[in-house]
């Protein structure tokens, strides 16, 4: 193989022509769900994670490919009641990776993942991963642990879930009141025995920014660190677990209508879709024979003031902001078609992977054209 | 106006419509150069801030219009040896923002920022900016801590420029020889006295990442901690100023040759292009006689394999990967113009890109049909 010009230079000057920086971490921030997930690998490696990866998956395939890593492992950290997780659907995809889901606080599956325990470890190149169970939001939920190989004691980060958020912690009240107050009880024991045991230095990582109902009054900063959540977050004040479960259950927001389907649905195992759902197209005639036959749900995801200034008689207005994935959530039957009213037909995309996030996967179809 | 079903239900809910997070904070890298410059801001106030910008500023023009901020202040670290600094071009872009650059250590402009001095504050709704001299890779170095308006005295970040790296420290020999000491000493000095003086649990958001020549060995996360620093940072952990300025300069890699010349260029205010510069597209016959008039210096980008299959008789071959804005800075002269061979034309605004960043904007043509 001849040498360029920048190749002998390197040699000559003695730069390193690999400039590869071996650790991969990246965060892919989901809006409307507020849903945080995380890329780590090793580019050296070329092996890496994706942690609670969303349902509509074609950003991480990307994310990895430009990152030149394999995705051999799909953590999750637990259960989700918000949104539907995307692991089924990602391993599906990649072909090369493996989902592992907590094993403990006896997590049960209707499908097959890899069942973890508390300090289970794993390694990609240079990253450390441990597994650290902390009940609480839910009773299986898992917390990881990122460390370098230099100081594999010395944990650089924690992807927390949704146990520790920047300003709060994952609510304690979704899995149904008789377990409320165990879990509140839990919570409490993972913020104060294990998170508040580590150095003031780590930062976290959490599942949920802002917005989110699986937390009160989430912060709007995506990371923070051990040392300032233990001044200020009001969830690692408490000196005692009556107290810090009455602000828990009393501070949380409103249950959204679907999170005990998606608690179900991802227990069970999300049905893999191998793609974007299809959404047929139907013009104007069509569209309104399908109404007439009641072939799906009127939804018109049009801006309030479009929708204000005219409508199809019946329509829902769920605005096409990223908010939709909740909105949708609140007041539509997943297992019901959907008929969909747009503004533009570019719309499409971007408007079914807002719906597939929290589990609308069934469309009778569009109106070609829009209503503009 | 009309409530739609999603307004009526927020009201219903008690969840706000608006789930703005106010606080916009985003790290945008650039390799090669292994920059990393910041967009910090507030969408409720919708104003914001750009730290550093690369000379290809198109990136914070749009991330702003995404973020819904209008960019008022650009600020800058220090004079960049390794880059051009973008704040003139983004200033000239936006038409919304000042600059501003640090007025202590003695710092001289050509242009006219606005100049700062040690413990200047800036406000963006709920973030507060605070600008602290640290001198040691430059004298007028500045660093600047965030905080939030409810906690104005505790930092939860600081954004270290070329002080402070993961894992690293700027070097302080950039300004020649006979500054190399003093600067050596106000290095260490700003690392001990303001940087280990910091609460463990403060994040570190440096300028630059792994591969960048302006420290030695950066360490491959892009962001850390005060505490994690503190333990673990081989340049904080000197007791004396002496054997820190041994280290500090005997760790250091090679100087690439167009630092000094990037120096003098960001101190007297690089020329605003408007755009990123025109490349006239030659056909083969006229790419020959501009070869044969000594038009521009012939540089071929395509991979060292396909330069090495078959190239025109006299080139420079530096690939087209992001590190090409090191190599032609250590191998060509800014003020000769490029004529350049690409593998396919679509490459162009990407290999101008690159070239741009270490202030090559002259170019005699392309090759049109590349070579392949």
């Amino acid at each position: 193989m001849k040498c360029s010009a920048s190749c002998k230079l390197a040699r000559h000057s003695g730069i390193a022509l690999n400039l590869g920086v071996s650790l991969v971490f990246k965060t892919i921030q989901t809006e409307g769900i507020a849903e945080l997930s995380y890329l780590l690998g090793d580019d050296d490696e070329g092996v890496g994670a994706i942690f609670d990866p969303r349902a509509d998956v074609e950003v991480y395939v990307e994310m990895a490919r430009e990152a030149g890593l394999a995705i051999t492992h799909i953590f999750e950290t637990h259960i989700h009641a918000d949104l539907v997780s995307g692991s089924r659907e990602l391993s599906a995809r990649l072909e090369s990776a493996k989902i592992y889901s907590s094993g403990e606080g006896g997590a049960e599956y209707g499908f097959g993942p890899e069942k973890i325990k508390d300090g289970d470890h794993f390694t990609f190149g240079e990253v450390l991963v441990t597994a650290r169970h902390t009940p609480g939001h839910t009773p299986e939920h898992m917390s990881y642990l990122l460390a370098e190989a230099d100081h594999p004691d010395e944990p650089w980060a924690v992807l927390t879930g949704d146990s520790l958020f920047v300003s709060s912690a994952g609510r304690p009240d979704l899995l149904g009141e008789k377990h409320t107050k165990q879990l509140a009880e839990q919570q409490f024991h993972t913020l104060r025995d294990f998170y508040l045991n580590l150095p003031d230095h780590v930062m976290i990582y959490p599942n949920h920014g802002a917005g989110s109902p699986c937390g009160a009054d989430i912060g709007s900063r995506l990371s923070s660190t051990i040392g300032y959540e233990r001044k200020f977050n009001k969830f690692l004040q408490f000196s005692d677990p009556k107290s810090f479960t009455d602000y828990a259950i009393n501070s949380a927001p409103p249950v959204p209508h679907y999170y005990p389907i998606m608690k179900r649905l991802n227990a069970e195992g999300p049905k893999v879709l191998g793609n974007l759902p299809r959404v047929p197209a139907l013009p104007p005639k069509a569209f309104k024979e399908a109404i007439d036959k009641k072939a799906g749900v009127l939804v018109d995801v049009r801006t309030m003031l479009a929708f204000g200034g005219g409508h199809i008689s019946g329509a829902l207005n769920i605005g096409g902001t990223p908010i939709l994935s909740i909105w949708a959530g609140w007041m539509l039957d997943s297992e019901k078609p959907i008929l969909l009213v747009m503004e533009s037909d570019d719309d499409l995309e971007r408007i079914v992977r807002l719906f597939v996030r929290t589990g609308f996967t069934k469309f009778a179809g569009y109106l070609i054209g829009g209503m503009k």
